[in-house]
């Protein structure tokens, strides 16, 4: 393992985050609260510590996949740690476990709340809040690496351990190239949609925190009742770009590049926007007796869908008030998740699709033992390599959400409550159902169940794999 | 695909369930029961129709995997089809529907009841109830195999497609005698239990049907408080009883060949039994308060934990008002179940290690690119062919759940009723939590929700692929 390079990256992590906690700042001072002096003293503390220590440059070159994965799994912790602090130091959050829920809640784009009155926070800490949404969706060393001069091998694995999805997506043959247009295309939406919740008469500071929650997906609101309390439109807006930030951004990539026939071969998206309308038709038959008119179930049937399979978290209405089925499609959604390469957590449609089409071989195998059938995606044969690596994904992700259930259950709430608060934190969605549903939050359970819930946000942000070789004692071997 | 020896082999299941409706017969003489005089009919039918059908022998002797799965199958389901015919014929259970859910239910060892009062059935339909309990914890085709001369490779892919686990353990070469010598090991068990039972002072009758539900693992007792309205010394006899059953019967085998050493080098029973004892230590910490004394909460806990693992779902108190953490572990004990080649239903042991160590092969490969580890079992490299079924196995259970829930929650009970019984009936253990827990029962689901059920017991006896197979389109294609 070579640790000078870990040690070297994770102060460039540092001095990044310094730089961030400078934008809560200006809020400050626009909205002349004293909050603002804690962030600059923080972000002073950060670029000096970071700047210490990325000046002795690491001594070797080494990189392979595990030091990516290391490097991952600790630049988020890390990042995590330090964010939480101005919680802490601006008494909003007293306790530091708390602190450091809500902020893994935000990079990773969960959501998860453990404030009972999101209402009292000030304007600058809100914004700080609602900025970890946005920092996360897109990724941090990715972000790092669009803007820094790094070698290519050590983008390749970075990239491979930061990114959503069964395979890595090179736009173009350069990793550094493909990490620019990927945060180009997230920078020119996240534009748009401030302009569209402005010229809905959304004030400035609102579009701003709203287009993050939105565009990471993460679903941190700075109303108790999440959207509930904004304007239809806004509503309307904010479900757009939910549904749109699902789609793999490759896909905005063919489209900016106008490759529209390659953009129609993309099965993932269309099996996506699928699923989305079924289980919005589906649970707009269920719940129309509940409103006004159809057209009304089905907006809130659609925000609702769209908000859960994008793993964001906001709510409009209390769903947890719905029939049976309509919350078992939701927790469906917690599940699969959006499409790869986009800011969902879950486990993503094309995982979904290969696990379906491997099934779907061995059945044609023990029927026909001497057919030969490759997985397909996208029209093109999946690698052995991948399908493998697809199920061991699967089962990670299985065993994580079962060892977890373990010990949230220790708090003694209902099963339908502990299981869902698992699974609305491993698919980085936010809100559960039953005690952790949307007019809930995470307040109530023991420091234990955060911890846990803690790890399972950042395992269901970096799909598992960094957070267990993090932790996996032949890491650290000598090999 | 061969369907004159499909049809052959349907004959003769038919011919045996004759022969079986008979046993109910002896009882109903003894206690003067005219329900009798409708079993006697029902097996004329049988013996007739299949001795007439099993006249004309089959025209190709082509018999492969697909065969086997199709055949075990369809077998399952007209031995459940036709054993449902009592219940209603006697009127003691109008639904037919119903009916099926309870054979079914027996001859899965599921257990799971739609009966609000099983006291109220004669003493002759609650012995079939049991019987079934009985034939189909070891299989109904090895049975036929036990003792009919079949051909060889007709018999593996039988014994393949019927026997539970992720490969088929072969005691001897011939696998028509490794059969025989189950059977002989189950019989034998049998007789045992039998004699102790009696000797704990409780009737022939109860005896009889009580070592049937504990021996196939079944579960149905003639009791609306199950096990609770037994003696203690019943209850202990029971549950050493289950806890054996949930031992793989080569095992068995090993031991009555003197062959010790050979015993303690399978892994699975030892990962079993410390399963067994960690669980109902752990519950007995949580449930001592409600309990007389530590010994008395210890011999519910481990009965409890034995009846789960086993897949018996036998109860003595109602575990549903146990702490969250408790009904948690039983959930999982739910989906772990006991070893392969036992009358257990769930994932079983080994294939839970299979696929915990393949994803420890995987984060080794991760880690280490170059380094080559296999996975081992029993000290014994695992073929990479088994564990890539394994691995689909476990794929095609977690859709089989999932589907399920969704069609049971359009009950709108609750979800923790929904999804535990949904899980209770894949993993053949009968009682969930909520309305299905032990104090409660199915009588109260939609027919939609039992016809999906009745798949699921079947599935889960079955290990999911003849009842995938038997549905899938390819099945019937030519190849």
């Amino acid at each position: 393992m070579n640790k000078s390079i870990i040690r070297f990256i994770l102060c460039r992590v540092l001095q990044f985050e310094g730089l961030f906690l400078l934008l809560p700042v200006i809020v400050s001072i626009f909205y002349k609260e004293n909050t603002g002096l804690i962030f600059v003293a923080i972000s002073a503390g950060c670029l000096a510590l970071g700047t210490l220590g990325a000046h002795f440059k690491p001594k070797s070159k080494v990189f392979y996949a595990r030091e990516g994965f290391v490097v991952v799994a600790m630049s988020w912790i890390l990042l995590s740690l330090v964010g939480a602090i101005p919680f802490v130091a601006t008494g909003e959050i007293p306790s530091y476990v708390d602190a450091v829920f809500e902020t893994v809640s935000g990079f990773t784009t969960t959501g998860a709340s453990i404030l009972n009155d999101v209402e009292a926070l000030t304007k600058t800490t809100m914004f700080w809040r609602c900025f970890t949404n946005w920092i996360g969706g897109m990724g941090v060393l990715v972000f790092i690496m669009a803007v820094l001069p790094l070698s290519g091998s050590r983008n390749m694995h970075l990239m491979r351990a930061e990114s959503t999805g069964p395979e890595v997506g090179k736009l173009v043959p350069r990793v550094k190239t493909t990490a620019t247009i990927l945060y180009g295309i997230y920078f020119g939406m996240s534009l748009i949609l401030i302009t569209c919740f402005l010229l809905s008469g959304l004030p400035l500071y609102n579009s701003l925190i709203l287009s993050f929650s939105t565009m990471g997906t993460g679903g941190f609101a700075d109303l108790n009742k999440s959207l509930g309390g904004y304007s239809r439109s806004a509503q309307t807006i904010s479900m757009i770009f939910m549904i749109l930030c699902g789609v793999n951004f490759n896909a905005y990539f063919l489209i900016l590049r106008r490759k529209f026939k390659d953009f129609w071969k993309l099965e993932e998206v269309r099996v996506y926007l699928f699923i989305v309308f079924l289980s919005a038709a589906a649970i707009t038959i269920q719940i129309r007796g509940g409103f006004d008119s159809l057209g009304d179930a089905f907006h809130h049937a659609l925000f609702q869908v769209g908000s859960i399979v994008s793993t964001t978290g906001f709510s409009t209405v209390d769903f947890n008030a719905w029939p049976m089925l309509s919350k078992v499609i939701l927790l469906f959604l917690m599940v699969v998740g959006g499409c790869a390469g986009s800011t969902c957590g879950g486990i993503k449609v094309p995982r979904f699709l290969i696990l379906l089409r491997s099934l779907g071989r061995e059945l044609s195998h023990l029927t026909h033992p001497r057919s030969v059938k490759k997985v397909k995606l996208n029209g093109q044969t999946v690698s052995e390599e991948t399908v493998s690596s697809v199920i061991s994904f699967m089962i990670a992700y299985v065993l994580v959400v079962m060892v977890s259930t373990f010990i949230v259950a220790a708090d003694n709430m209902d099963f339908t409550s502990s299981f869902s608060a698992v699974l609305a934190n491993v698919g980085n969605i936010g809100p559960g159902l039953g005690i952790v549903g949307p007019t809930g939050n995470y307040s109530t359970l023991s420091d234990l169940s955060k911890i846990t819930l803690i790890f399972d946000m950042l395992a269901g942000r970096l799909e598992v794999y960094p957070m267990l070789v993090l932790f996996y004692m032949g890491t650290w071997r000598k090999s």
